[in-house]
């Protein structure tokens, strides 16, 4: 596997063994990794730092030039919010590492030109239904239902 | 005016004095304010914090039941990420100072069946006019321009 999807798996596996969400998520600019983070909503009690927001917000203030020369990879297929956030910065590919627990708004970013890839990872899928089963609760509140 | 607008130009203003982007947001569930927020790029260096995230953040962990049943005050209109964040937890209604001097993702919203007012405030308006000439690259930099 891609050293950036085992890197967004380590933030998902440090954000499980934290009690999060074990979604993480990096992003990656030339080859290099600007930005890393992982859904904060246990840790911080944050409402609005899902992995790829956390991944955003760790790589700082950044000119559009570098996110459109960037590529986000997630454990987790993007919901509507992080989606918004990727075409706000204008960041042109997302790498998944699944989308089978959960699907997001991948239609809308295809509509607007994101290339995506979806690697229907098995480690990923696991990661997310050991945590769903275990904290139904705490999930169904990070997607708004 | 909306007593509610009204807290969210405070909040703008507030975030101006404070040398930011003069955006400001409240969400208010069945009457009352549960929370507020201005843009926090220029003082937290925040790239997720817009407006009407900082607003969402500050209300804190919220069950789907009170978002769904919350309007979102913004003094400009919401752009693809925070659209993202509204749909994302469910948001029915939302309230907009302006959209001249930025449109943002309402048409998504509406597709969704959200429900916008846009007021074309002028005070939204020359918020943004006066920012934006003086700051035309903080403002390019926080809708990824």
């Amino acid at each position: 596997m891609d050293e950036f999807m085992k890197a967004a798996i380590a933030e998902a596996r440090q954000g499980l063994e934290e009690g999060g969400v074990p979604i993480g998520s990096v992003l990656v600019h030339q080859g290099r990794i600007i930005g890393r983070g992982h859904n904060q909503r246990q840790q911080r009690g944050s409402v609005v730092l899902h992995g790829e927001m956390d991944a955003l917000e760790n790589a700082g203030r950044q000119p559009a030039s570098v996110y459109r020369d960037s590529v986000l990879y997630t454990t987790l297929s993007p919901c509507p919010m992080c989606s918004g956030a990727i075409l706000l910065y204008g960041i042109p590919r997302v790498v998944i590492g699944e989308n089978r627990t959960f699907m997001g708004a991948e239609d809308n970013l295809r509509q607007h030109g994101i290339t995506l890839e979806v690697l229907d990872s098995i480690e990923c899928r696991e990661l997310m239904n050991t945590f769903i089963a275990r904290h139904p609760d705490v999930w169904n509140e990070d997607i708004g239902e």
